[in-house]
C-alpha cells in the first residue's frame, strides 16, 4: 500500500524550472535568473551592533514567544511607512507580521480559495504566487496588460462573463516579472470596477520603494474605501531577505482570518527577528539606506538596458522599469527560451525562461532578466554572451 | 455582498480559551496555563557573542534568501543529535528546517488530510495541532490512553473497523496536555500495528530532551523500518522559542512534499536564525544548557507537585511527569474547569482548562498546569490558590 497523500499535493510536481535554476547557482554562471538583492548593500554592521542592543534592552523578550500577530512597535512602525509611501490610512491593528510576503500570498490562498475557484492575475504574473494559490486547487484567468499595466477592458470583459472569481492577484509597481507600474488612471479604473464585483483583491508590493525615476503612484489599498484590498509589504527588498519579514495590511474581518492561519501556521514569526527590524528603524534611517539600494540598483538597469541595446538583435522586444528588480524579454513568436537557455547555460549566463510566471502555460518566446544581484563587468558581460546565443537562434529562422 | 472565504475557514473560529488566556496576561496572575520556557534560562550573553561571530563571519549570506530545505551545517547537527538522543540513522537529507515545529505540524495537515479524512490522536492530545489539523477538515477519533501511553488494544479495535485513517498523531515523550510518556513496550506494539496498516505517523517530539530521571526511551522514529514515521523536533524548548526554528525528519518520499509546502508556504526560514542556532551548537555545549535547562524544570515540578499533595483536596488526580512542562488534573466528573477557572482568575491564578485538549469535546473537568515558566515562591502561592478554590468546589458536593 503506498502512502496516501492529500489530493491538494496533487498540483504540486517537481518544478522544471527550479532545477533549471539550480544549475545556475554555480559560482561561474553569470546569472540574471534570481531575485536577489545585492548582499554588498546589506547593513552588516549595523545589524551588529542592533542584535547587541536589542538583547541587552530585552534579551528574554527577544528570546521567548510572542504574539501571533506581531511585535506591536514594528506593526506600528510600519503603519506610519505605508501611510507615507503608499498613501494609506491604517493602524499596527490593520497589520499582520508574516515570513515575508510569500507567506501573505499563501495565506491569501488558504483564507479564499476552495478547490476549482478562480484567480484572476496580471498575465504574466509572479511564479511564487501561482504555486501558492494552485496548492489550494485554484483555476486562473491571465488578464492581458501593456505597459501601463492590467488592461481594464479586459478585466471588465472577464468579469462580466466569469461566475467564481474569487480573488485578483496583482502586482501594480515593478510587477514581477515584467518590471511594469500601473498608470493612475488604471488604478482609478481598478478601484472602480472591483468595487463594483466587490472581489478580493491581492496587491503585492514587494518593489514599491525601489523606484529610481519618476513620481511614486498611491497604492490601490489607498484608494479602496471598501476594505476588499489587502496589502502585502516585505522587508527582504529594502533592507534584506535573511530575518524572512513581511507583512499583510487588510481590513479587520479578513485579517482576523489571517490571524487564525497565522496561529495555526507556525504560532508568530521570530519575535528576536521582529525586534532587530524594529530597532533598525530607529536607530538607523531605512529612507537613506532604500536611496543607496535605489542607486546601484539604477545604474545596474541603466547599464544592463544599454547593453542589451548594443548586444540584442532586432526583433527582440523589452520593457523598461522605472524601479524594481527586473526587465522582461520578448522574442520573437517562434523562438523557445527554454530551448535558448540551454545554450547560455553551456556559456554561463542565466536568466528565467518567462513560460512560468503564465499560470494557464503556451507562451515560451520570453524571458525574466535580473539586474540587481550582478557587478557592473558581469552584467556587461552576460548580456553580451546572451546577445551572441540570441543574434545566433534569430539568423537561424532568417535563413529558413 | 459579503465576501466570500474559503469553506476551511469556517471550522476556524474565535477561541474561547485564547480569549480567556488573554486574561492571564497581567502581570499580577500567577499563570500555570502557557507553555512557556523560563526565560532566566535563555543564552542571552551566548547569542550576543554569537550574533556579532555570525554576521562578521557570513554576513551576506545570514542576511540573503537561501535554501528552501534549510542551512545544510544545521541539518547536519540535527540529524547526528537526532541519532545520539533519539536512536535514529538519519542524515541531513532526511531533515527539513521549519519555523518550529508547528510549521511541521501543519504541514503534516497539508501534506496528508483531504476534508474528512480522519486523524488518530491520544485523548487528550495537544491543542495547537488539532487546530492545524481541523483547519484542513479532518475528523478525529481519539485513542483512550493510561499512564504508560495510547492504549494500544483500543488503537487496534479503532483501526479494524475505520475506513479512512489518513493519519495518526502522537507526542510518546512527556506529552502535551498530560505529562505522560510512552512505554518502550507500547512503543513496539504501536510500530507492529502501524506497520501492518502502513497509516503515516506524526511523532511530535518537544520535550525528549526534558527528561528529570529515568532513562529516555528510544523513538518511534527509531523503530519504524517501512518509513511511515515523521518526526518532529525544535529548538524551542531546548534552546529557546524566540528564533522560531524546528525540524521535520521524514522518509524522502514523505519530505519531498513537506519540502513543495515550505516552498509555497514561506520560501524557506530565517538565514541568519538559522546560522545563529547552528554558531551555538558549534561553540556551547548544548547539553550542557539542556542539564541546566532540566534541573530548574526537575525543582519546579517537585515544588509544583509537593505542594498539590498538600493543597489539592482528596478527590482530585493528576499525573507525574518524567520530564517535560505539564501536569494534568482530573477532578471529580461533576466539576468543570471552566467554570473553576473563572474563580482561579478572581484570584489571579490561571490553568488551561482542558476541554480542548479534547478533539471531539465533552470532557471538561481537568486542566493543564505549567511548572517551566513560574519561579519557586509563585508556584508555592498559586497551587495553594488553586487548591483552596478546588476544595470550596469539593466541598459544595459534598454538601449537596
Amino acid at each position: 500500500m503506498a502512502i496516501r497523500f492529500a489530493k491538494r499535493m496533487e498540483g504540486l510536481k517537481e518544478s522544471e524550472i527550479r532545477e533549471l535554476l539550480k544549475l545556475t547557482e554555480k559560482p561561474e554562471v553569470i546569472s540574471f535568473a534570481g531575485g536577489l538583492p545585492a548582499p554588498e548593500l546589506f547593513p552588516i554592521e549595523e545589524m551588529k551592533e542592533i542584535s547587541k542592543i536589542v538583547l541587552e534592552e530585552s534579551g528574554t523578550q527577544a528570546l521567548q514567544y510572542s504574539t501571533t500577530e506581531g511585535f506591536q512597535p514594528l506593526r506600528e512602525k510600519i503603519a506610519r511607512r505605508m501611510n507615507s509611501k503608499n498613501k494609506t490610512n491604517v493602524t499596527k491593528d490593520d497589520i499582520l507580521i508574516t515570513n515575508g510576503s510569500q507567506q501573505g500570498l499563501d495565506f491569501a490562498g488558504r483564507v479564499f480559495l476552495n478547490e476549482g475557484d478562480i484567480v484572476l492575475c496580471e498575465s504574466p504574473s509572479y511564479l511564487g504566487a501561482i504555486n501558492a494559490f494552485k496548492s489550494y486547487g485554484s483555476k486562473f484567468i491571465e488578464v492581458p496588460t501593456d505597459k501601463d499595466g492590467m488592461i481594464m477592458e479586459a478585466l471588465e470583459k472577464i468579469l462580466e462573463v466569469t461566475e467564481n472569481v474569487k480573488m485578483i492577484y496583482v502586482i501594480p509597481d515593478f510587477q514581477n516579472p515584467t518590471g511594469i507600474t500601473w498608470t493612475l488612471e488604471r488604478r482609478k479604473k481598478f478601484i472602480e470596477i472591483i468595487s463594483k464585483y466587490e472581489i478580493p483583491v491581492l496587491e503585492d508590493n514587494p518593489y514599491g520603494e525601489l523606484r529610481f525615476e519618476g513620481e511614486s503612484i498611491p497604492s490601490l489599498k489607498s484608494m479602496d474605501k471598501k476594505g476588499l484590498v489587502i496589502f502585502l509589504g516585505t522587508f527582504s527588498k529594502i533592507l534584506c531577505p535573511g530575518y524572512r519579514l513581511g507583512w499583510t495590511c487588510a481590513s479587520q474581518n479578513i485579517l482576523k482570518k489571517f490571524i487564525f492561519v497565522k496561529q495555526v501556521a507556525d504560532l508568530q514569526s521570530s519575535s528576536i527577528s521582529q525586534r532587530e527590524v524594529s530597532k533598525f528603524i530607529d536607530l538607523y534611517n531605512l529612507d537613506n539606506h532604500v536611496k543607496k539600494i535605489n542607486e546601484v540598483y539604477a545604474r545596474r538597469r541603466d547599464l544592463m538596458l544599454e547593453t542589451m541595446k548594443e548586444e540584442f538583435p532586432e526583433g527582440v522586444e523589452y520593457t523598461y522599469p522605472e524601479g524594481g528588480l527586473f526587465i522582461w524579454v520578448e522574442l520573437p513568436k517562434h523562438l523557445d527560451s527554454r530551448i535558448i537557455m540551454k545554450d547560455c547555460l553551456a556559456n554561463n549566463v542565466a536568466y528565467v525562461p518567462g513560460g512560468s510566471f503564465f499560470p494557464n502555460g503556451g507562451t515560451e518566446n520570453c524571458f525574466r532578466l535580473n539586474y540587481s544581484n550582478m557587478s557592473d563587468d558581469r552584467i556587461v558581460e552576460g548580456i553580451k554572451r546572451i546577445g551572441l546565443i540570441l543574434r545566433k537562434y534569430m539568423a537561424v529562422k532568417q535563413n529558413i
